[in-house]
């Protein structure tokens, strides 16, 4: 039997606790709390850092001085080999690198949150390293768990991150402005959910380009100009606004078809 | 066995085809082209006017008169009882209900597209009749496809006309613009795709106000003042005035907890 890849997750929060349950079974897999790094193993392949972005130097420094000063003092410590990688989106290699000589990135997209299932094969793992070896060495790890592992440095992954900025975080927010608009009416949230289920389901198969709906794409100017009047009328300016550089936005990019 | 309803779907794009299949074996049901109103029934007790918006009017007049003008003097025709209905969302009723007795809008808010199967029992219809009778008769009829069934007049169907812009046109060109983003840098919209589908069943759960996620609802600056110098490089001012606009909106909102 083939020797598992020995793996210490350090952060026991909504990252963490999703990457330990993804690599059960998988590998030899131990989740550590940050602050007192108990039962941090001194023999495992991998220490991945989740935790946050402020704290991931810190955490990063204090494993790395426990495997190279205080094993090595005590024990004779000759895990050469062993990998620290953070698992931020947006933190820098940089911020670990100096710390110890084989240094990651290893960075899953999506957003976790506890007690929520997920199919892990279906989540883009994304891999730097400090030298070929090591992104080698992550991306062999991270294919256990996905089929779905791409390289991206620093800056990659930032473009990412804006990336999934527009398309989560603000289509989230959108979502929370139509339940907010509709309440004023005494209109309810749920209305709209099967819609913007069927929306999503779409994007998940075509380009959201070509699926593009609505009265911007058609160049219904009627239609919009009553929206636009409608939206005058509502006590917070900032609708109206978002209104018309969305509708101005998907016009210019559907005129030159 | 009780006698099924009887209706007539004039119209046969994508709301036609949809509604012809949701009343299949729920209904006696006839699906009939606008152009020609070959296959009119004469005896249907409803019929429904699902065509484009500018056509409405004349469809439902023609309708109209071989109702009231031709059958009348060749069959003597009796069937008074008999509702136009209207399938759209933004237009009001005032645009059928001087051309004919019973008149109403019975309108289905989600996307259709041909080919695609959809759960007709989760589709909200809004319903709304010149008189209280053609409401209760229309009310009646839609429950014969969903539970979710509610009265809308003309301006609530603006509103959630409004609504479902910001919720599924909107949110579809944020995912374009990520696409479009990423394509620069040489990433693949598929890597966001697990990301946006999570988001999406969340949504689905929980009000979407609560499950904001992202640098903007954590008020974190430093993350934001990098996405915007970052966004200011891009060749099209546009996106940096997007992710100012709704990072303002969502901080607003999110700042009074």
């Amino acid at each position: 039997m083939e020797k598992l890849v020995t793996i210490d997750i350090i952060g026991t929060g909504n990252v963490g606790t999703h990457l330990y349950r993804a690599f059960e079974g998988k590998a030899d897999v131990n989740n550590v709390p940050s602050r007192t790094l108990d039962s941090l193993r001194t023999d495992s392949d991998i220490y991945l850092i989740s935790v946050s972005d402020d704290a991931i130097r810190k955490v990063s420094g204090k494993v790395s001085d426990y495997l190279t000063h205080v094993c090595k003092s005590i024990l004779d410590w000759k895990n050469d080999n062993a990998i620290i990688a953070h698992t931020s989106g947006t933190t820098p290699l940089s911020v670990i690198s100096d710390l110890y000589p084989a240094t990651g990135v290893f960075y899953p997209l999506q957003t976790f949150s506890k007690g929520v299932e997920l199919n892990y094969s279906e989540i883009p793992l994304f891999i730097e390293g400090a030298s070929a070896d090591v992104a080698h060495r992550l991306t062999e790890v991270a294919k256990l768990i996905t089929e779905k592992v791409y390289d991206a440095d620093s800056e990659k992954r930032k473009t990412l991150h804006i990336a999934s900025v527009f398309a989560c975080n603000f289509a989230n927010h959108l979502w929370a402005l139509s339940e907010e608009f509709l309440a004023g009416s005494g209109l309810s949230f749920d209305m709209l959910r099967p819609l913007i289920m069927e929306t999503c389901r779409k994007a998940g198969r075509i380009s959201p380009y070509d699926g593009q709906t609505g009265p911007a794409v058609r160049h219904d100017m009627k239609t919009i100009q009553s929206h636009e009047t409608a939206l005058a009328a509502n006590s917070d300016p900032e609708l109206l606004e978002i209104y018309k550089l969305l509708t101005d936005s998907i016009i210019k990019r559907h005129s030159a078809k």
